[in-house]
């Protein structure tokens, strides 16, 4: 049985709260936060505080708060003998370095709280300064998805910046598509089987192998008049960089 | 039964065949080509032709060809008595004016040879001068897929440009997030569970709702560190111009 205290109460935090509550060999023993409203939904379920100084003892305490805040938290965690761990994609392992043992456990994965996820299917990047806390990592993150992957400070970064062009970018394109079918009538959902196909293919293939559209066609007369159609400036610009990218990357010069 | 004349072996042509070929409702009478070879695939399955003099007689002649070539195939089948279609999502109904019938059967999905395909999750979008005719498309559409909408032209044109975003353009960001996982040694299937989530994310909410990242929290010491650590000039442009665009969606400004 591994015994985890959390350290949070946001979207990662409640996630992996749901996570290892539904493993019969994780035990949250506590969850901790700052400001005692936040642990109003929790209190019922496990012990709660809001004092680092009563941190009860654990074999993993998993720092689930905002980039900023870890840094500070784990001062006050230096003298724990259990393995202190952030949730972050963006912060380097060395933030921890002045507690005894030290490691990244980096769901790669967007939440919200309220919407339901299939923990099994959720990336988890790994990273630790000594091997054997690598190991219960390894084992902490098994015991609630199959996906477990070794990835250094450098490389989650990496991750991290990639994630910003796969998720948020892409919602946001999805927020233009969403955009002109309300401005011209037409319910969203005509264009979500298109959307689910698209995330599908590049299971199967390599995204720049099955690229299509008038940018890779070099179709100059469908992208002039695309141009002409998009009446907001942002989407105009949007549309010329990206068909300006895609002809970079096939070889073809506007 | 409705018989079917295929005009067209392309991608769209070749999904509709298969598509078409696995109803009892719906039978293809022949294929056609202007060009032999690409009828190699189709002759053992069905009566081919390389001229449009021979078209046998059916109820729907449909045109799977390459936009510029609709036109000038529509003029040779003015003197058909059954429908006239085109599958295009940028070519306007008149194109077909001088036909006795006339209509468009556009599949919004994006279409790869060798991929298979649920067909019954392909959007139909349909249009008909004549009333009666919207029905035998209807009815055709309804044959494979319990997806139908009837969409005007000046409909169609913007649901086409809406595609390249929610589609061609997000393929592309999804080939940055793979060049960033090879340039760091991390497998590109790392990401996948990511893109997944997002995309399934937007059939339960607008893509506006959800989104998330450094634009939309206005985390300037992220987005900074992320465009230092971006060697391409297209993708460092990429990443400016949807950071901006986000923030001006979301109300705030660099």
């Amino acid at each position: 049985m591994i015994q985890v205290v959390l350290l949070g109460t946001g979207n990662v935090a409640t996630h992996l709260f749901r996570a290892f509550s539904g493993s019969e060999e994780v035990r949250v023993v506590q969850v901790y936060n700052h400001a005692p409203k936040s642990l109003e939904r929790f209190k019922n379920e496990v012990s709660v505080t809001t004092s680092l100084e009563n941190l009860k003892p654990a074999d993993i305490y998993v720092i689930a708060l905002k980039d900023d805040a870890i840094a500070e938290v784990a001062k006050e965690l230096q003298q724990q003998d259990g393995l202190i761990v952030h949730t972050s994609g963006a912060v380097h392992l060395d933030v921890l370095k002045n507690c005894r043992r030290s490691g990244v456990f980096y769901p790669l994965q967007t939440f919200s709280k309220d919407q339901p996820l299939d923990y099994s299917e959720v990336p988890f990047c790994l990273e630790a300064k000594d091997e054997k806390d690598l190991e219960l990592l390894k084992n902490l993150a098994n015991r609630i998805s199959g996906k477990t992957y070794e990835v250094s400070s450098e490389q989650r970064k990496k991750l991290h910046l990639a994630a910003v062009f796969v998720c948020n970018f892409v919602n946001h394109l999805y927020a233009i598509g969403e955009e002109i079918c309300t401005e011209n009538k037409l319910p969203f959902n005509i264009l979500q089987p298109l959307i689910a196909e698209t995330a599908k293919k590049i299971t199967r293939s390599s995204p720049a192998d099955v690229q299509t559209g008038p940018a890779k066609r070099n179709d100059i007369s469908t992208i002039e008049a695309h141009l002409q159609q998009l009446s907001s400036s942002e989407n105009k610009e949007i549309y010329r960089v990206l068909t300006r990218a895609i002809q970079t990357s096939h070889g073809k010069k506007l």
